[in-house]
Protein backbone atom coordinates (compact mmCIF):
# COMPACT_ATOMS: atom_id res chain seq x y z
CA UNK A 1 0.00 0.00 0.00
CA UNK A 2 1.32 2.96 -0.84
CA UNK A 3 0.12 5.97 1.95
CA UNK A 4 0.73 9.93 1.09
CA UNK A 5 1.80 11.50 3.76
CA UNK A 6 1.37 15.06 3.76
CA UNK A 7 2.74 18.23 6.39
CA UNK A 8 0.97 21.06 7.20
CA UNK A 9 2.51 23.93 8.95
CA UNK A 10 0.14 26.22 10.78
CA UNK A 11 2.92 28.61 12.36
CA UNK A 12 0.13 31.41 13.53
CA UNK A 13 -3.37 32.09 12.75
CA UNK A 14 -2.83 32.77 8.88
CA UNK A 15 0.39 32.00 7.98
CA UNK A 16 0.71 27.98 6.47
CA UNK A 17 2.63 26.09 4.55
CA UNK A 18 1.50 22.71 2.89
CA UNK A 19 1.57 20.80 0.06
CA UNK A 20 -0.08 23.05 -2.36
CA UNK A 21 2.32 25.80 -1.91
CA UNK A 22 5.62 23.67 -2.28
CA UNK A 23 3.96 22.00 -5.25
CA UNK A 24 3.26 25.36 -6.78
CA UNK A 25 7.62 26.69 -6.03
CA UNK A 26 8.93 23.72 -8.11
CA UNK A 27 6.80 24.17 -10.47
CA UNK A 28 7.99 27.69 -11.06
CA UNK A 29 11.20 26.59 -10.59
CA UNK A 30 10.24 23.79 -13.56
CA UNK A 31 8.49 26.01 -16.01
CA UNK A 32 10.06 29.34 -15.36
CA UNK A 33 6.69 31.34 -15.07
CA UNK A 34 4.22 31.77 -12.27
CA UNK A 35 1.67 31.31 -15.24
CA UNK A 36 2.49 28.01 -16.62
CA UNK A 37 3.27 26.49 -12.65
CA UNK A 38 -0.11 27.76 -12.32
CA UNK A 39 -1.81 25.85 -15.31
CA UNK A 40 -0.02 22.35 -14.28
CA UNK A 41 -2.48 22.84 -11.31
CA UNK A 42 -5.66 23.40 -13.15
CA UNK A 43 -5.02 26.86 -11.55
CA UNK A 44 -6.33 30.52 -12.90
CA UNK A 45 -3.52 32.61 -13.47
CA UNK A 46 -5.22 34.87 -10.92
CA UNK A 47 -5.05 32.11 -7.90
CA UNK A 48 -0.95 31.14 -8.82
CA UNK A 49 -0.27 34.84 -8.71
CA UNK A 50 -2.39 35.01 -5.31
CA UNK A 51 -0.42 32.37 -3.73
CA UNK A 52 2.71 33.69 -4.88
CA UNK A 53 2.47 36.72 -3.61
CA UNK A 54 1.41 35.53 -0.11
CA UNK A 55 4.95 32.96 -0.21
CA UNK A 56 6.99 36.25 -0.67
CA UNK A 57 5.04 37.90 1.59
CA UNK A 58 5.16 35.68 4.02
CA UNK A 59 8.99 34.83 4.94
CA UNK A 60 11.39 38.15 5.63
CA UNK A 61 12.43 37.98 1.65
CA UNK A 62 10.69 36.85 -1.50
CA UNK A 63 10.38 33.35 -2.32
CA UNK A 64 9.71 34.06 -5.83
CA UNK A 65 11.39 36.72 -8.27
CA UNK A 66 9.89 37.89 -11.74
CA UNK A 67 11.69 39.12 -14.34
CA UNK A 68 10.79 41.92 -17.46
CA UNK A 69 7.00 41.96 -18.53
CA UNK A 70 5.32 42.71 -15.41
CA UNK A 71 2.72 40.96 -13.63
CA UNK A 72 1.56 38.93 -16.85
CA UNK A 73 4.53 38.70 -18.45
CA UNK A 74 8.22 37.46 -18.26
CA UNK A 75 9.35 35.01 -16.28
CA UNK A 76 9.68 33.77 -12.63
CA UNK A 77 12.49 32.32 -10.46
CA UNK A 78 13.13 30.72 -6.82
CA UNK A 79 15.08 32.69 -4.72
CA UNK A 80 17.95 31.19 -2.47
CA UNK A 81 15.90 31.30 -0.06
CA UNK A 82 12.87 29.38 -2.31
CA UNK A 83 15.11 26.94 -3.11
CA UNK A 84 16.38 26.53 0.57
CA UNK A 85 12.40 26.37 1.87
CA UNK A 86 11.22 23.76 -0.46
CA UNK A 87 14.94 21.75 0.64
CA UNK A 88 13.81 21.77 4.08
CA UNK A 89 9.91 20.71 3.69
CA UNK A 90 11.23 18.17 1.28
CA UNK A 91 13.66 16.61 3.76
CA UNK A 92 10.97 17.24 6.63
CA UNK A 93 8.78 15.01 4.54
CA UNK A 94 11.46 12.03 4.65
CA UNK A 95 11.80 11.96 7.68
CA UNK A 96 8.45 12.04 8.78
CA UNK A 97 8.03 9.13 6.09
CA UNK A 98 11.05 7.29 7.95
CA UNK A 99 10.30 8.24 11.60
CA UNK A 100 6.55 6.85 11.27
CA UNK A 101 6.84 3.90 9.03
CA UNK A 102 5.60 2.05 11.93
CA UNK A 103 2.08 3.55 12.69
CA UNK A 104 1.30 3.81 9.41
CA UNK A 105 2.06 0.57 8.62
CA UNK A 106 -0.27 -0.72 11.76
CA UNK A 107 -2.79 1.68 10.90
CA UNK A 108 -2.66 0.03 7.06
CA UNK A 109 -3.31 -2.98 8.15
CA UNK A 110 -6.79 -2.18 10.34
CA UNK A 111 -7.86 -0.91 6.72
CA UNK A 112 -10.54 -2.68 5.10
CA UNK A 113 -9.52 -4.32 2.18
CA UNK A 114 -9.48 -1.77 -0.73
CA UNK A 115 -12.66 -1.87 -2.90
CA UNK A 116 -11.95 -2.64 -6.58
CA UNK A 117 -10.98 0.62 -8.82
CA UNK A 118 -13.97 1.81 -10.30
CA UNK B 1 6.83 30.18 17.98
CA UNK B 2 4.54 27.36 18.31
CA UNK B 3 4.51 25.93 14.63
CA UNK B 4 1.51 23.56 14.48
CA UNK B 5 2.07 20.35 12.42
CA UNK B 6 -0.35 18.48 11.04
CA UNK B 7 -0.28 14.83 9.26
CA UNK B 8 -2.61 13.80 6.74
CA UNK B 9 -2.79 10.00 5.12
CA UNK B 10 -4.06 9.48 1.80
CA UNK B 11 -3.82 5.60 1.71
CA UNK B 12 -5.73 5.23 -1.86
CA UNK B 13 -7.65 7.38 -4.36
CA UNK B 14 -10.72 7.36 -1.28
CA UNK B 15 -9.80 6.79 2.04
CA UNK B 16 -8.15 9.62 4.27
CA UNK B 17 -7.51 10.24 7.48
CA UNK B 18 -5.84 13.70 9.03
CA UNK B 19 -6.48 15.79 11.93
CA UNK B 20 -9.94 16.56 11.64
CA UNK B 21 -11.47 12.74 11.64
CA UNK B 22 -9.20 12.21 14.67
CA UNK B 23 -10.07 14.59 16.88
CA UNK B 24 -13.69 14.00 16.13
CA UNK B 25 -13.07 10.07 17.29
CA UNK B 26 -11.11 11.75 20.37
CA UNK B 27 -14.66 14.25 21.38
CA UNK B 28 -16.60 11.12 20.45
CA UNK B 29 -14.63 8.93 23.42
CA UNK B 30 -15.24 12.33 25.95
CA UNK B 31 -18.90 12.62 25.16
CA UNK B 32 -20.16 9.56 24.70
CA UNK B 33 -22.06 10.83 22.14
CA UNK B 34 -21.57 11.38 17.92
CA UNK B 35 -24.40 14.76 18.31
CA UNK B 36 -22.23 16.17 21.06
CA UNK B 37 -18.85 15.39 19.73
CA UNK B 38 -19.86 16.93 16.41
CA UNK B 39 -21.58 20.05 18.42
CA UNK B 40 -18.03 20.68 19.65
CA UNK B 41 -16.86 21.98 16.29
CA UNK B 42 -19.91 23.36 15.13
CA UNK B 43 -20.43 20.45 13.13
CA UNK B 44 -24.47 19.91 12.12
CA UNK B 45 -25.05 16.19 12.98
CA UNK B 46 -25.53 15.15 9.73
CA UNK B 47 -21.75 15.72 9.11
CA UNK B 48 -20.74 14.43 12.30
CA UNK B 49 -22.95 11.02 11.47
CA UNK B 50 -21.37 10.74 8.00
CA UNK B 51 -18.03 11.07 9.18
CA UNK B 52 -18.18 8.47 11.31
CA UNK B 53 -19.96 6.37 9.09
CA UNK B 54 -17.20 6.84 6.79
CA UNK B 55 -14.51 6.23 9.18
CA UNK B 56 -16.46 2.93 10.21
CA UNK B 57 -16.87 1.78 7.01
CA UNK B 58 -12.99 2.46 6.18
CA UNK B 59 -11.22 -0.01 8.70
CA UNK B 60 -11.76 -3.78 8.30
CA UNK B 61 -14.20 -3.34 12.21
CA UNK B 62 -16.00 0.21 13.01
CA UNK B 63 -14.19 2.12 15.37
CA UNK B 64 -17.33 3.72 16.83
CA UNK B 65 -20.54 2.00 18.45
CA UNK B 66 -23.38 3.33 18.59
CA UNK B 67 -26.26 2.59 21.80
CA UNK B 68 -29.37 2.01 21.96
CA UNK B 69 -31.93 4.84 20.89
CA UNK B 70 -31.18 4.21 16.99
CA UNK B 71 -29.43 7.00 14.81
CA UNK B 72 -30.66 9.87 16.40
CA UNK B 73 -30.24 8.92 20.47
CA UNK B 74 -28.46 6.68 22.62
CA UNK B 75 -24.78 6.93 22.99
CA UNK B 76 -21.57 6.26 21.17
CA UNK B 77 -18.39 4.84 22.35
CA UNK B 78 -14.87 3.75 20.71
CA UNK B 79 -14.30 0.19 20.01
CA UNK B 80 -10.57 -1.02 20.77
CA UNK B 81 -10.12 -0.60 16.99
CA UNK B 82 -11.02 2.70 17.43
CA UNK B 83 -8.36 3.92 20.75
CA UNK B 84 -5.45 1.88 18.50
CA UNK B 85 -6.02 4.13 15.63
CA UNK B 86 -6.25 7.69 17.64
CA UNK B 87 -3.53 6.29 19.51
CA UNK B 88 -1.38 5.26 16.36
CA UNK B 89 -2.11 8.21 14.79
CA UNK B 90 -1.39 10.42 17.61
CA UNK B 91 1.79 8.85 18.16
CA UNK B 92 2.74 9.51 14.39
CA UNK B 93 2.47 12.80 15.46
CA UNK B 94 4.57 12.73 18.30
CA UNK B 95 7.52 11.40 15.98
CA UNK B 96 6.88 13.75 12.92
CA UNK B 97 7.37 16.78 15.63
CA UNK B 98 10.71 14.95 17.25
CA UNK B 99 12.33 14.30 13.73
CA UNK B 100 11.75 17.69 12.19
CA UNK B 101 12.88 19.72 14.84
CA UNK B 102 15.70 21.27 12.69
CA UNK B 103 13.64 22.01 9.62
CA UNK B 104 10.91 23.26 11.59
CA UNK B 105 13.39 25.29 13.07
CA UNK B 106 15.23 26.57 9.71
CA UNK B 107 11.63 27.25 7.88
CA UNK B 108 10.80 29.54 11.46
CA UNK B 109 13.60 31.50 11.28
CA UNK B 110 12.97 32.20 7.63
CA UNK B 111 9.64 34.01 8.04
CA UNK B 112 8.66 37.67 8.04
CA UNK B 113 8.49 39.22 11.92
CA UNK B 114 5.04 38.22 13.19
CA UNK B 115 2.11 41.07 12.26
CA UNK B 116 0.74 42.28 15.55
CA UNK B 117 -2.74 40.65 15.96
CA UNK B 118 -5.77 42.46 15.04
Amino acid sequence: MSTRLTLRLDFDGERRLGPGKVALLEAIRRHGSIAAAGREFGMAYRRAWHLTDELNRMFAEPLIETRGGGRNGGGAVLTDLGEKVVELYRNAERKIRKSTVREIASIENALAPASLPN
